[in-house]
């Protein structure tokens, strides 16, 4: 899971990226409240692979009998786990997988699938803050007596069984994750960002229950293909169900999509170099050159800190490298400022850190917009000017 | 909603069809339990209709900024509203539509969009029996406090709020119905069977909630597509809203599938007639031939009853026409007879009539698998004994 999602800006309702200034202004409103990852299309652009679906192809609710995913495409799992091979990120082989519409959807699996519905109490779910915003809602929105949310990990001291949530990277602020509560409580490893464009693959992750997405993968968020790479066979198990129960199963055009986007990013890794950079490659650069030119803007700023992240050796490139979250966590200096009303008042969108569990002097900021948005970001980040010499127009915040 | 769901037949997993028979027999099992809508197949295999989607596209979670349902392609609308004006089965115009991952996900967004985080006890969900079987599950899995799933709604004597699901044509025994519970509570239509293959379409239906399913129109389950149309913009609002916490929208590919999908089917229908029969005749014209070989099948039998429906004026062929449903509700005449235990002793998977909240006198058999499969079913509905007379295996009773 992790993304750009439940981001409901100004008018009640998601926008994408560029947004019509209701009439106030000429500039249009820049959306980087979601974390729609459109920073990849270009590289896709120059793709020559098409999914092609006839009229008679994918029509049963099944992909293969006896298969403990029924519905899970034969080809979909092949690409998963050979990227994993390829990437070593984390290890399929020997481990259950699971297909769902995003991750977002595993989450709640996985969720249900460690509740018992026999357990005299809800199961207390934490996350160390700052932790991804739609955790909380997403826990809680059913009311369920299955499980219940409880915020931040590092201040969870109550008996009884509970379910960590490791996001590493982290989102919305890019660091390398473990767990914080050691009490021997189930784990859910959200690992949506490591790939190596974000960050250096250091190890193998093999825990046990591992939450991938497409659309940070690859940033085809629209297909909503998610995986989770299960050890427990009841728990995956279990996770179908939830599936069959919540939507029988996920598209199957979505699936074969996703595997032969995933199959093309493995060819490329096995080829030999070509004249275009690979996919990782490729991304990694846009991120960041990205990266390069905000802590350049931060610093003229002078009203912001961003994390600095080590370089440490990754495995896939083999070589030291540094991260490029898909997100900037920015911190105003100034405790007392409200870092994404000053942005706002740029008819910049960000989300408001107390969603993550933290304060309002931190707001998460996409970083995988298009390129145009991105530099009307940069352009807008020098103009920002604390409250006192604001010339902003007050009346945007109020909308 | 309705379908060929939650099915776990003898080994603990669904299974597509044809199963092999465990090494016990020679024959194989027919697992007529779940209603994957395999018979139309033969109908999309003439079509030279394709989707081909492009590397980079559908990349973006959104479709449209400032639009309610801001995850649904357009073209997807402009297919479901153009196929209900030609069918005349629903109004859809001046009406909000949302997609979802079938209709089972949109079943729980109404749920979810009728009660409110506020209310102090949970909204009771009653449906007449017998109802769809997933219904219960569904509504109960996750152990929500906004709804609790109270069975039969001709048994519901409670006060508070309630909400009614009414199933017409109904899951499993293909009545038309309408509300029993008169007192004011929310309605849900799931209208998935309301097509004129399957039954006469008498007027154009204008209920609060309609729920349709791309599976059942056109055989598609594997798209995992479904629509409800709503009249009320905020009951719409939370559904899209439990769409975006539950999977942040839905596959794209799919929602374009069944675009093209339909589109091919109103471009049919507005044609003039050719060669080949259109979608609506082919599939009606192969549902009665069923359903004329099933009733002589269980005339000769003897033991079993299975509905009669009246003749009604179809607006749509502009004829009287009769019901084929894709389930046969079959009855024990002797009521002290397991039904399904009975089919299950022939090798014929069926689903229970207790699941439906009925007698294990009755069982609901898919009459939407191949043609191979309903063939062998016929077959061995000649060999169905009454107990003292059965020569068959009682070993595989125990699977």
């Amino acid at each position: 899971m992790c993304g750009a999602e439940n981001t409901t800006p100004l008018a009640g309702r998601p926008s994408d990226g560029l947004t019509p200034g209701l009439g106030l202004y000429s500039d249009p409103i820049i959306n980087l409240d979601h974390g729609d990852p459109t920073i990849f299309k270009p590289y896709w652009m120059r793709s020559r692979d098409q999914l092609v679906v006839s009229g008679s192809e994918l029509m049963s609710y099944f992909s293969r009998g006896g298969h403990p995913c029924w519905f899970m495409e034969p080809d979909f799992e092949k690409s998963v786990k050979r990227l994993h091979g390829l990437v070593g990120n984390a290890v399929s082989e020997g481990r259950y997988l699971v297909v769902g519409t995003g991750s977002s959807q595993l989450y709640l699996a996985s969720l249900y699938a460690l509740c018992s519905p026999d357990q005299p109490h809800p199961v207390s779910v934490v996350c160390a803050a700052p932790y991804y915003s739609s955790y909380a809602e997403a826990t809680t929105f059913l009311k369920s007596s299955l499980f219940k949310w409880e915020g931040d990990a590092n201040a969870f001291d109550k008996d009884g069984p509970y379910i960590e949530l490791v996001t590493s990277p982290n989102n919305p602020d890019g660091t390398t994750r473990n767990p914080v509560v050691d009490r021997g409580g189930n784990l859910i490893h959200d690992l949506a960002y490591y790939w190596p464009h974000y960050t250096p693959i250091t190890y193998c992750a093999d825990h046990d229950i591992m939450l991938f997405t497409l659309s940070k993968c690859t940033g085809h968020a629209g297909t909503r293909i998610g995986w989770a790479i299960v050890k427990n066979e009841q728990v995956a198990g279990r996770m179908v169900k939830y599936l069959e129960l919540s939507s029988i199963g996920v598209s199957k055009e979505s699936q074969l999509r996703a595997a032969r986007i995933l199959g093309a990013v493995c060819n490329e890794i096995e080829a030999p170099p070509g004249p275009n950079l690979k996919f990782f490659d490729f991304a990694k650069l846009l991120l960041s050159e990205r990266w390069g030119k905000l802590r350049q803007a931060v610093k003229r700023s002078g009203l912001f800190t961003v994390s600095e992240f080590p370089l440490a050796y990754c495995l896939f490139f083999r070589e030291y490298t540094g991260s490029h979250p898909g997100f900037v966590w920015m911190t105003c200096k100034d405790k007392n400022l409200d870092c994404s009303g000053l942005l706002r008042e740029q008819r910049i969108l960000t989300r408001d850190g107390r969603r993550f569990g933290s304060d309002a002097s931190c707001s998460r900021v996409s970083m995988m917009s298009k390129d145009e948005e991105f530099d009307v970001f940069l352009e807008r980040l020098a103009k920002v000017k604390p409250p006192e010499k604001s010339n902003a127009c007050n009346g945007l915040l109020q909308l």
